[in-house]
């Protein structure tokens, strides 16, 4: 198994973007070529993360058609679909092509397109994520994430308000990030006095919809230097699924796919959670941050919520986490934001963050798809 | 890089089914396991090969629903889309998780369901492969392939009457195929006053609408003794992409896609086309039998033809081409054909073909996504 390199990443501003899927894709191929001075006659293999350019601008094939946009023909190409953990998904399938040894060179983009739809009908579209049988009886993700929600706080007796604390926290590292869906602060009680969408959770414990395009390059390892002297090595990643039907997981605030994976990535990287510097969290709704973080053994069980009130995972804390913002403020476009994750910490491990910089020579990246159905776990480490 | 071994392989019944595409995932799966005598909780990974369940039936998510209804978790699943190739290019990634080191056991699973949507509906979501421009004109793949049948036709002086040849020999095929969606033979006089579709083409050029699934399972090929004595190696794998703007390709005769797997897989595997045995060709339309088996070397450019009206593909002949039926009359459930065709090669090295088996020890099968927009060969071989 040959050791794999980042050479090169970019991602599009997210928001609302007037561009269709086809050009944003490009978009962010295109930048992440530039990162590299690399051609893109060049590319051997090219992944394309997405979940539903279907159902969203009745368009398939958008890996030939990105081939095609690109100029990278006869390069061989494949979307990569594990709903909205698309990116880290992907990520598993370009680190396996250089790995194995069938490509030299892969780049992988990530995108989506959702803005253009109206709620209901995106609505429509990622329940079809679910169970059908639990989105027919009205449990959708917005759904489960405030059961489990109320389960977490019930159970480690935390204070409803705590989960205010990570949406405020992202929105402030939000703020900093050009590509970030919101650039804007929110205080604790603008966050507490939002509408409630799925008690306990209000408007500001959910990401936004999203549209928008991340990218990454990768190489094997002994091969990077001749492209760059900035790059950064994929030192582990794991995949894992957790039961497709919610209801039957025996402890909700358990998500099994994020310890599955982030136990096999620390035991491929030989690293432990006390080594990991900053991550990139999936809080697509705030009490998924807790849960993930306690999941990777970040924090014991029942502490995230403290541990995050005390500031530990703040830009200055000790264990920043969602330095971009997070999906809560940066955005989440399914296919892009796993991409766009692994974009964060490569721009931290290469001291390129800019007023979002920390110390950090090691950084994961925890995506998710569904509920928890199945998770990638990326970890990164700049070069020794 | 590890050699990569098949196992196990399976298929359901192609035709008008009555199970959703989780139903048939689930049967292709447990049939596939059974043949190998393995269980779902050692299964690594699991790659579900699918164009379109979220258009089709409205469901995303499919490979957590089947890990989910295999009870296979906490194995890492993943979607492959590479439209009507989605099955090539899920044996391309099963193939890299096991050659990377990654699994020790991968699943791959292919299916479709398309037999309860109206025609129309159908063929929008089909062309969705398509450029958009070029469909909105018209330029369906079924035109595409009658202008290519044409140019085809003109270029190399051959008769209307020999495609009707490719019809004529998969239908044939079929007859024996207790899978096949059409289990009798049609003579050329049937085929030559079929309603034409596309001129040159007619009703019988073209492959049905079809339900159905396909499954494979892999392991390092060190370790397959200890599972079955009956198993074939992946001898060569490659993938390819053409133009996506279909009318900006030189010459529509070649499939530049086909022509560079092809060439890619038989470098990987030592072999040459005339190493191969029996060969499963994506004949969505009978013209597409003649570029590809051209195109992969078998004949001279302009000679497919006429190498069919003299028997050379028949089941007898020197190299039987799509002795399954083929896509013409075993049928196309999208992404089931790629996982499918391969199943028959296996049948076929093992000697488990029934009134179908030939003799071969090396089989090849090509898998074509749009009009040649995206292509993956697979070369397998007998146990040396």
């Amino acid at each position: 198994m040959r050791d794999v390199a980042i050479i090169g990443a970019s991602m599009t501003e997210f928001g609302t973007r007037s561009e269709w899927i086809r050009e944003l894709l490009v978009k962010a191929a295109q930048a992440c070529l530039e990162d590299a001075d690399v051609s893109p006659s060049q590319i051997e293999h090219c992944y394309v993360s997405n979940m539903s350019s279907g159902e969203f601008e009745g368009m398939t094939g958008i890996p030939n058609a990105l081939a095609h946009d690109l100029n990278c023909m006869p390069a061989y190409t494949q979307r990569v679909d594990q709903t909205s953990a698309s990116g880290g998904a992907g990520i598993y399938a370009a680190w396996q092509s250089i790995a194995s040894g069938t490509s030299d060179l892969t780049l992988l983009v990530g995108g989506e397109k959702m803005t253009h739809r109206t709620t209901p009908e995106t609505t429509d579209i990622i329940a079809s994520i679910t169970h059908p049988v639990e989105y027919k009886h009205g449990v959708t993700l917005p759904s489960f994430a405030g059961l489990t929600a109320r389960c977490y706080l019930e159970k480690y007796d935390a204070p409803r308000e705590s989960l205010a604390d990570v949406a405020v926290k992202n929105h402030a590292n939000g703020v900093y990030n050009p590509h970030a869906q919101f650039q804007k602060e929110v205080d604790k009680e603008t966050v507490l006095s939002s509408p409630i969408i799925a008690d306990p959770l209000r408007l500001y414990d959910f990401c936004p919809i999203t549209d928008g395009s991340a990218a990454l390059l990768f190489c094997p390892r002994e091969l990077a230097a001749e492209y760059t002297d900035d790059f950064v090595s994929v030192a582990g990643i794991a995949g894992a699924t957790d039961t497709h039907v919610v209801h039957q997981r025996d402890d909700p605030t358990t998500m099994g796919g994020v310890v599955e994976s982030g136990e096999k990535a620390y035991a491929m990287s030989g690293y432990t959670p006390a080594d990991i510097d900053v991550a990139e969290l999936h809080d697509m709704f705030t009490i998924l941050e807790f849960l993930q973080s306690e999941g990777l053994g970040f924090f014991e069980p029942g502490t995230a919520w403290s541990a995050t009130q005390d500031g530990v995972t703040a830009i200055d804390g000790d264990l920043p986490i969602n330095t971009s913002g997070g999906l809560k403020s940066k955005g989440h476009p399914l296919g892009a934001s796993g991409v766009a994750q692994a974009y964060e910490i490569y721009q931290q491990l290469l001291g390129e963050a800019d007023t979002q910089q920390v110390a950090a020579d090691v950084g994961l990246a925890c995506n998710v798809g569904g509920f928890g159905n199945c998770v990638t776990t990326t970890i990164l480490e700049a070069d020794q």
